[in-house]
């Protein structure tokens, strides 16, 4: 803020102070909450853009910010966006039918959603909790994204072969499917995990060389879906990459 | 919108049609705006993003938005944080001194904002016109972006080598010189243009390329600064890229 912009601001609340300190107080909320919104904003594209990137948690000012996007009509109306981008490329590719024609799709905050679970934990404010994350992925609840299911069930019936490559641990493959299937997801080809040997590994790394391993079995990377760039980025790479929305949580 | 929603709009139509004509208009123009002001906030960001790609002109029903956008607080918001971002991460870096660490910067709407010809021209909503983009760069009247030129002067002080490269063609190069001294940028070590030659390639191959000789020439491209990915996909890419915001246009 510029400190034009502050001599006005101070001279719009003394004209506000002479009326009552109780109109005073208000206005001084909302001037300090429109401009967290236009600040998270900002940072929410940062974080979208991969121009923040290794951030740990939502900036303070940002909790309710973030609450409401994940919880309002913001963060489904950005999702069904991204799946109209998806199904208007998927539209526009020749399948050949060889059964080698693949999208990848990551699981978490790409097919399934965990808002119940980020809910009742500070929506991305706290530092990731791997205990208690980790039982919620045991207990197999997690909601399909709308549209992601509207994306994955087009490309089925269009002969795409579906590859699911998740950060999750091989250890988790049969909550994984349970949940999977409970959400509605069902058909792919293929469900890629982490071995213990994979751990430690940057996600871009291992999500890059399970990418390596499918292109050495033949199959063409047509589109990747992922809600982290470490989905998307390092090599090779997918035709084309499709970034969903979400500001609650980074991975590397 | 779902069926069920679609009912509740109108059953809120209906209670509001029972008070007057005038006031029915009013909500439904109300509404349609809301709706359009959550759509077009999910189509920029599936432009910032790299999900939409190849796109033409603005959607018409996001001209408003887009307008707004650009000649309100939120574009210079959003350039605000894409240079802290980028600060955070030249702070973060030991430069060696030995002439080698290049930072490397796109030129319009990323250093200069061709905003005030954008807005006698549509803000995007138009076709690119590149007779009379032409004579607007011949002008050599583009503003600096200012977090831009914050940036860029923070990074000279630090010892990074600034390259400006940029789509323009080399027949541009003295306007392009007089517009950036006169906005404020200076002592760059290196501006490199389009040569005819390189006409008709994609920008990202044209950008690549240069990068590419860059490196064999010694540098090490630590970063770069741009509001196209075409700016700073393709290969060899910067240690950290950095996309500046633009719902205006799109270059391949």
């Amino acid at each position: 803020m510029g400190p034009f912009r502050f001599l006005l601001l101070f001279f719009f609340l003394g004209v506000v102070a002479a009326e009552s300190p109780q109109t005073l107080l208000r206005t001084m909320t909302q001037v300090a909450a429109a401009s967290d919104d236009l600040y998270c904003d900002s940072w929410r594209l940062s974080v979208e853009t991969n121009n923040a990137r290794f951030w740990r948690t939502v900036p303070f000012r940002c909790r309710e910010f973030v609450q409401e996007y994940m919880s309002g009509a913001r963060y489904a109306s950005d999702t069904d966006v991204v799946v109209d981008e998806s199904l208007a490329f998927a539209r526009s590719v020749q399948i050949a039918n060889d059964g080698n024609d693949a999208w990848i799709f990551d699981v978490d905050e790409t097919l399934l959603s965990n808002v119940p679970y980020y809910a009742i934990n500070g929506f991305g404010t706290k530092v990731f909790n791997e205990t208690s994350f980790n039982e919620w992925v045991d207990e197999a609840r997690a909601p399909a994204l709308a549209a992601s299911l509207r994306l994955y069930e087009e490309l089925l019936v269009s002969g795409f072969q579906i590859i699911l490559l998740t950060g999750r641990n091989e250890a988790q493959r049969k909550v994984t499917m349970e949940n999977l299937s409970h959400a509605g997801y069902h058909s792919w080809r293929s469900l890629i995990f982490r071995f213990d040997s994979d751990m430690g590994k940057p996600a871009v790394v291992f999500k890059s060389e399970r990418r390596a391993g499918l292109e050495a079995q033949g199959f063409r990377i047509l589109a990747s879906s992922g809600d982290q760039w470490s989905d998307l980025l390092g090599f090779p790479m997918a035709q084309r990459s499709f970034k969903h929305p979400n500001p609650v949580y980074y991975i590397d």
